[in-house]
């Protein structure tokens, strides 16, 4: 790698910008969630993108669409990708950086006339946000055969389509089997999503891993009683004993610290009076940790904690568990990769976990994965507001091409 | 009061049923919301027993009823009442005992041939209650010069009704001046609508006071964020600081002890999901003391947490206070009278505050004052379940009949 390359910002903000209109919102941001009208015009875009490359695409039996550069020699491509389906709120950065800042990296290659001796493919999954059809990451985790194809197809949207026919409506059912191309590895640059690594002055994010997830609903039962007339020690209050769990999960948070965070998001009391001693009381917790151990021991001791509460309360609980993904760690030789070459270019970097799911996820286990964050302003992100400079994309994307360069003359 | 005399049990249970057909409910209880129909055939049936039994019957501008048994002397009368409103899943028993009771004393004593000194009087006030016009202990608060009647006349209910309009057509506008009559002392009985007789073997309440309410809704502030990518120490967690106020109040009422309640009874958050850290929640604060300023140190005690917790996670709380009314002692005299009268006849007796307000409330200003509380079993009230043993009710109604009996004679 004695030659040195980078790349177009210009051209790569440009081509941000023009997805962007596809699915346009007032105001900034766009929607195109998977499957739909916008969601096929901007895949029309991309893909018009990836064919003006001299790319050879490939659409997959779930509208996954890849698109490979030839490499000196035949072999597994090093694959960058991402998605370009939104929230209904979407930004103009959360996975279509990804795939753009992947095309940018092509071009950049290509002006220059340098080959690498791997191929280079760059793809974008299907329905990664989850919004109409789920699970999310639908399209990856099929690729990477996690989930079975035909479940999906069969899926049914919250509008009540069925997610086979919105394939084949908007023409994204291809031939090409799932799964057919293996990579030799996957990176993935996207938005942080979060606010650390604008707080803490880093440029980029060297992403250890995704947290585990653990989702537990919290059904407390207690005894509606008149709250002027009913002494303290008799009552069997089922908000206090919410409340109760609540602050245990803050504090347990705060003293594993780490990457353990704990959020209750959601909490619905019965009957809801000023004056009545709530007795039913619905909540959730949301506890996510980079180590399972660490995840296992904040869900036992919360656990604990709640039949503590339950017995000095006098309040029956009921817990069930909403979601479960075990953490997702990414290959250490290219953390350190990502590590080493944003240090190289002089940005200043950071370790840090992915708080959000990604399409990443789905290819850590099958083959070395890593992703490439950069800033998010004030965190913001399923959000028209969300942004990030022009300066940190370049960086993201210039951090991106040389990794790219590094695996693929393996 | 050399000659002893007591109540009939039967005859008075008979009248509770008899009053709770009026409105009666599927599966027990009544619903004789003020000013409606059932409320007018409840009024004429308890008008119909004060005419047998020989009374002098005045009804007053805001349909409030007074019933006169003449003293040996003129003067003004030991005044026993309540009211006959239920809410809309109302019991046999809250309100109607009290002005049943009056009825069976007065029966009773002119069966046993017995005249007081002083006249007896039986009222029963109107709204008391509060569901359908605000605000509530309406009829006896305007009886006591506390409210203006022109104001509460005018009152649209929450049916878009007008209260003069309702009080007409049930034929209830009466012509005596509100507060006409002047009472020597005001006399109560009523159940208990708590759980704390019950629970700890006692038959007779001697009430000491009304305790003072303070409500106070509480705005939390904060920021929406990922429950994932955003640290702990980053938060401005606008539910954490609700619960952790919750949890405060918890422990304040437990650490104060005595009389004091704290009770956290609705709580709405926003966006109320599971993994989106809430930026806004609503909740109220419950605090009731017998003693003013107890209940003002409750309340310095929880803005003082309020202003730490807004610090602590970077929220803005904003407090505004929905209801504040002064905890109302009861005549010192007359307590120790219901004590010593439930306990010459053999009554454990217990002396309590009211956690719930009362028509006696508003005599106890103007003269002197108490109320007698029976056992609710399971402290259930304003529930169709609502109970009190015969046995229980006979004890209240013997000793509210020596304590009228003593009290006429002065």
């Amino acid at each position: 790698m004695t030659q040195t390359a980078n790349i177009n910002i210009q051209r790569l903000i440009e081509r941000i910008k023009a997805l962007g209109q596809c699915g346009a919102l007032a105001g900034g941001g766009a929607a195109r969630i998977a499957l739909t009208e916008q969601d096929k015009q901007g895949r029309d875009q991309v893909v018009s993108w990836m064919k003006e490359l001299g790319l050879k695409i490939s659409v997959d039996q779930l509208g996954n669409v890849l698109a490979v550069r030839e490499g000196q020699q035949p072999g597994k491509p090093v694959l960058v990708g991402s998605h370009i389906d939104t929230v209904a709120t979407g930004g103009l950065y959360d996975g279509n950086l990804g795939v753009l800042a992947g095309l940018e990296v092509v071009q950049t290659l290509n002006e220059a006339g340098i080959s690498t001796r791997r191929p280079i493919a760059i793809g974008f999954f299907t329905n990664e946000e989850g919004v109409r059809f789920t699970p999310d990451m639908m399209g990856s985790m099929v690729h990477q055969g996690h989930i079975e194809l035909e479940s999906v197809l069969n899926t049914r949207g919250t509008d009540g389509t069925i997610l086979r026919e919105e394939l084949e409506r908007i023409g994204y059912n291809g031939s090409e089997p799932c799964g057919s191309m293996r990579a030799h590895a996957f990176i993935e640059l996207h938005v942080e999503q979060g606010p650390v690594l604008e707080q803490e002055g880093f440029t980029i994010g060297a992403v250890e891993g995704v947290q585990g997830i653990s989702w537990t609903e919290i059904t407390v039962s207690g005894v509606s009683n008149h709250a002027g007339t009913t002494p303290m020690a008799m009552r069997h209050d089922a908000g206090y004993a919410a409340m109760a769990i609540a602050t245990f999960a803050r504090a347990l948070a705060k003293e594993m610290g780490g990457y353990q965070v704990a959020t209750v998001g959601c909490i619905e009391m019965k009957p809801n009076l000023v004056n009545v001693i709530p007795n039913s009381v619905k909540m959730t917790v949301d506890l996510r940790n980079t180590e399972n151990d660490k995840l296992q021991e904040a869900e036992s001791r919360l656990q604990q904690f709640i039949e503590e509460i339950a017995e000095q309360e006098g309040v029956t609980i009921q817990t069930r568990q909403l979601v479960r993904f075990d953490p997702t760690p990414f290959d250490e030789r290219l953390i350190s990769l990502v590590e080493m070459e944003a240090d190289r270019q002089g940005y200043r970097v950071k370790r840090l976990p992915s708080g959000a799911g990604h399409d990443a996820q789905a290819f850590a286990p099958n083959c070395p994965t890593a992703m490439i964050f950069v800033p998010s302003v004030k965190g913001l992100s399923h959000n028209i507001e969300e942004y990030t400079s022009p300066d940190d994309i370049e960086a993201g994307a210039n951090v991106l091409l040389n990794v790219v360069r590094k695996l693929a003359g393996e």
